[in-house]
């Protein structure tokens, strides 16, 4: 049970009793087992009774009081980590809970794997046990101020001096400053650098070192090395906790040994060789992170969507012409056509999350073995996904925001914070847009070989029935049949196919591919997100056709692909006009199926009132004494009559404003 | 010109150079006349230009400073418009410009409007001057706890007592608390209170009282009355500057004279009796405010738009693999199909908010004359543009945001800070969903009536062409058809029309009307939205078929109505099937009229520096020098090494934590 030991009284009993699923077990199928619904839950509530953990003062904090904060809730995690011999496993949750974005984030997240996969054994011999023991902080600094996703624009130089054997990195312009590495700015002691390198009069593009960037002894940079914050962030709170960094070098020299040398290396005489190892290895890193990414997704649309739908069980709001009690929100139809649909997308992203997981693997097993066969079709699948589902949840974050109505706006309903923090996974880790065109591209590639045998494998295979797809006619005459997988998955294969096809067409007509790209880049990014949906229904469709064990878990699952897919239907009901049509009678069948289920649902997620942070999300429904006791924390309430009174408002009043001298 | 003195090199001449329009006179196409311009001009410099009125610190300033800065304006504004014996319209010019939301918007825009709304002569004559002259401060306090949209729910009660003639206002629960009100909180002393009107036993439901909450001598609460504030709000600076509040009564007293007595009077023995002054004359102050919330979301919009364009026409980004320079961000076909649209929404949404305000000077003088015919058209009409201006220019913030890349996420941009502002335009003064399901009844209502002959009004003047809109065939050819106004028009009428007739069907299927409403809701809202947005384009077209002056001003502005309307139809295109089909190659025909004049069509909005606030958006384009200097005023820069470093970092780094004493 996630509901806190004081709450006394559950608000939502009577929502819970109308379940018709088993909870628990739901809370497996979320998970993906009982070990991990159990480790999640122990670690939940290790951070959520330790008063340190504490968060509901986040946004009230100045920028320099949250980061010391953060800096607090750090250590004191890395010593709960120690003193408990916790688990890789048990660490990383730990940290989910913490809930607070800083340093160690990049650190474990970035600058270990970046040594991980680009250093040779002999780099990560010496410089990992230093990360694994915080004997240094690292981050990883790669964009800079003019420059983000195009990584081939960077400016930032490492030339070889072969008189001394050593790299000096420089920044030659303003827009070259190291400009949003989290961890940067305040924290970390080094950097993994991304810089052109430069050897014998050459460059030779950009390359990651590793970079010394703060005293050992004392924190303060390293003479010709320039540091900072680089300001506030949206929200309050939120991620703001982070110290985002600039950074400027002026002419600061490292040992050759410090370029990350897997790949290629510089010898003591300076020239460039490359290594036998391939670069498709590299690959491997962003696979991993991305499948994080959609894990992340889920995580955040889950709590966002916990949010909504215990409020809207708790808010009422008219239908009480008689003088009874008035209807609960959860109630109106056009709350549960806006709000289901991303209870779904929730279940949704959640696995095709676990099956990139499993892509991961099966990526990783592949390269170990040299084959490179799939590894572009598992690019565009991990990079569309990672766009879509982060789109997707933070435009869902916000919507079930507004679906709290006004109190949805008060940073105690923990929505605004959980807006704020979520929408730079827009951007980083490649801009979605540039993503999409990436899968567009692949998409594009791969329908041109069509025609000359070559068979698309994994989530593109289906590209392979171009000749069917083209002309299939759906079969679907009644409303219930929309219910049918198969009927789903058909319609939005022709639909996917047909816009890349059509793309493909038009592209051609250009006077080149690459001005034809261009011309309807608007157009493939469209194709792109169908191909991605495409994704996403169907490894939902294989999903409930697993066993699945539990009273009703396993018809609720299949309610809930239904309630995603015909949402995507409607929502982009142009593009499938081709293939049929449905009726909004539908969309009411399935989200009918949720109301009953719909708290409970959520329940599922097993979150902590301490992770929702959300007064409005409690799991006990206590809703309204909350908000009124949350109030009276606001610093402005520590004084009845406020600062500035007898200045501002009381010569006003009393009609004694000094005029300037002058009149 | 816009420009700050301080800028000498405008980074975006050649940008400007190349615009094929006369700016000076899209200019006062767009403020509605050169005195409009000039006075405009006038006050934004003024306040620009006044250091007490500097805002690029709000978002780092604690709530409490933030509070205490926006007493401060409005005291140093009122003396300023004083001082100058400013004219109405220039005051409140001058507060637009000062852009910071605080108590004296409710005592303008609600307080004071109340009063002349509902209150007597005798009312008005005592409470007008002492508001006029700011002697006492009001807010307007409807909202509670837990009743929003639903005014017939709201529980605090105003109890007529005949022996001592006075009212006893009381929050019978802690739901009933008032919540929300804007400047409550701390800075009102009075406030128009609604509560249940009981007299002699019986609940007469929601009147308006004028009641005293602080005392005159030293502001604090007075006896009965708790008053506070609600907490932190979406955001850094934004809204937090309001101090929106909570406020409870206990039993507390007032004259019976200080009931709003326009409307119904309570007598001396306590018989509630109406007044002859027709109640459907509030609607004329309902219809004055949201038409001025649709021109405060083209302001809005204006706002993002203008940071969106000039940003993307300094960013540069990929298209440099010779070695040459990058491409502008701007010319990207897919940022040109995100961001002209939305400079295309904010010169629509600006002409229907034009439009709105003659309406309304229509209105008053029809009610005046007590002819109430069209009141409910135009309930229709405000209505639902307030809700679909608004909530479209919520998530186009955003959406420039989001265009803007990483640095739109940093608050020196003014983008999060617009967006967080902005945002609960979606919710007061009428939910968006509440709203435009009112649309929806009055459209049902009104094609309910065709039948009967009766002849539809004003912007529903088209549905007594249903037998013909119902059949008649798209006669658009080719993508250049599209361009055509009449054409466009027929498709936006047919279109919504359709999906009128078609909810009005499903409805009357239904086993009741009410029902059947119930049940069809969310296609309702849909409905609603595409007979708004018909409204928005026929008003556009109606505009750029006037004289309009000016070198190539009339020819932009008939491309941007262009570039609206195909949006819209791409949007929507499932809506728009039945009527035929667009091209992706008109969206990008129009586009292609908009690039070279971008730059310059958001120059027309005339914002100084200081109002739009913004770093990325700044009139010279010399971004990166500015951002890169904004970040070093962060207090987190105020040191080298971070506070919390000797605590939590230096323990960590020298593997010198404590672990707790237990291990």
């Amino acid at each position: 049970m996630a509901m806190d030991a004081a709450a006394e009284v559950d608000h939502l009993a009577a929502e819970r009793a109308a379940a018709r699923f088993d909870v628990e077990e739901m809370k497996v199928a979320w998970a993906g087992s009982r070990h991990a619904v159990d480790v999640a839950d122990r670690m939940a509530r290790l951070v959520a009774s330790d008063p340190v953990f504490r968060k509901d003062n986040r946004t009230m904090l100045s920028r320099k009081d949250l980061f010391k904060d953060t800096l607090r809730k750090a250590a004191h995690a890395w010593r709960r980590i120690v003193e408990l011999r916790l688990t890789e496993e048990e660490a990383n949750l730990l940290r989910l809970y913490v809930d607070q974005p800083g340093y160690v984030d990049l650190h474990w997240g970035m600058f270990v794997p970046a040594i991980k996969g680009q250093g040779t054994e002999e780099q990560q011999q010496k410089w990992l046990p230093l990360a694994y023991k915080f004997q240094i902080i690292g981050c990883y600094a790669q964009t800079e101020l003019g420059h983000g996703s195009n990584v081939q624009g960077l400016e930032t130089t490492a030339t070889f001096d072969p008189k001394t054997d050593e790299f000096v990195i420089h920044s030659p312009t303003l827009t070259s400053s190291k400009w949003w590495p989290g961890g940067l700015g305040k924290a970390s002691t080094h950097a993994v650098v991304y810089a052109r390198l430069i050897t014998e009069g050459k460059d030779y593009g950009i390359h990651g070192f590793i970079v010394q960037l703060r005293s050992l002894v004392d924190h303060s940079p390293l003479p010709g090395v320039t540091l900072g914050d680089i300001g506030g962030k949206f929200g309050s709170g939120a991620y703001n906790s982070m110290d985002n960094g600039v950074l400027q070098f002026d002419h600061v020299r490292i040992p050759r040994d410090q370029m990350l040398m897997r790949l290629s290396q510089v010898t003591r005489e300076g020239k460039y060789v490359h290594s036998d190892v391939p670069k498709q290895l590299l690959y491997g890193t962003m696979v991993f992170v991305r499948q994080s990414i959609v894990a992340d997704a889920s995580k955040a649309l889950s709590r966002a969507v916990c949010i909504a739908v215990r409020y809207s069980a708790i808010r009422k709001q008219f239908g009480s012409q008689d003088g009874g009690p008035e209807t609960q929100v959860l109630n109106y139809k056009t709350q549960q056509s806006r709000l289901f649909p991303l209870l779904a997308s929730a279940y949704a992203f959640r696995f095709v999350g676990d099956w990139l997981n499993w892509l991961y693997t099966d990526v990783t097993q592949k390269l170990e073995a040299k084959d490179f066969s799939t590894l572009q079709e598992a690019h565009a699948c991990t990079a569309g996904l990672k766009a879509v589902t982060t789109s997707v949840t933070a435009d869902a974050i916000e919507e079930c925001r507004k679906l709290c109505g006004g109190h949805g706006y008060l940073n105690s309903s923990g929505l605004p914070e959980l807006f704020a923090v979520y929408v730079p996974a827009c951007t980083y880790e490649g801009d979605n847009v540039v993503l999409l065109l990436q899968v567009a591209r692949i998409l594009m590639k791969t329908v041109s070989q069509l025609a000359s045998g070559k068979q698309p494998v994994g989530t593109m295979a289906y590209m392979g029935k171009v000749q069917y797809l083209m002309q299939c006619k759906c079969a679907v005459n009644t409303a219930e049949d929309w219910l049918n997988p198969v009927a789903i998955q058909e319609a939005f294969e022709a639909r996917a196919l047909r816009m890349v096809v059509n793309c493909a067409q038009n592209v051609s007509q250009a006077s080149s591919q690459e001005e034809g790209f261009y011309e309807r880049s608007p157009d493939l990014l469209e194709a792109a997100v169908a191909h991605i949906q495409l994704i996403i229904v169907t490894k939902f469709i294989e999903k409930v056709q697993q066993d699945i064990p539990g009273d009703g878990v396993k018809e609720q699952l299949q309610n809930l692909c239904n309630v995603y897919a015909l949402y995507i239907l409607h929502k982009h009901l142009g593009d499938f006009l081709a293939t049929g049509c449905i009726t909004p009678k539908q969309g009411a069948l399935a989200n009918e199926q949720v109301r009953p289920n719909a708290v409970a649902l959520v329940d599922a997620f097993n979150h902590t009132d301490h992770y929702l942070g959300s007064v409005l999300g409690r799991y006990d429904g206590n809703v309204y004494p909350a908000l009124y006791e949350e109030a009276w924390k606001d610093p402005l309430n520590e004084t009845v009559v406020p600062e500035g009174y007898h200045e501002y408002l009381r010569p006003l009043l009393k009609q004694q404003l000094k005029l300037s001298s002058r009149l």
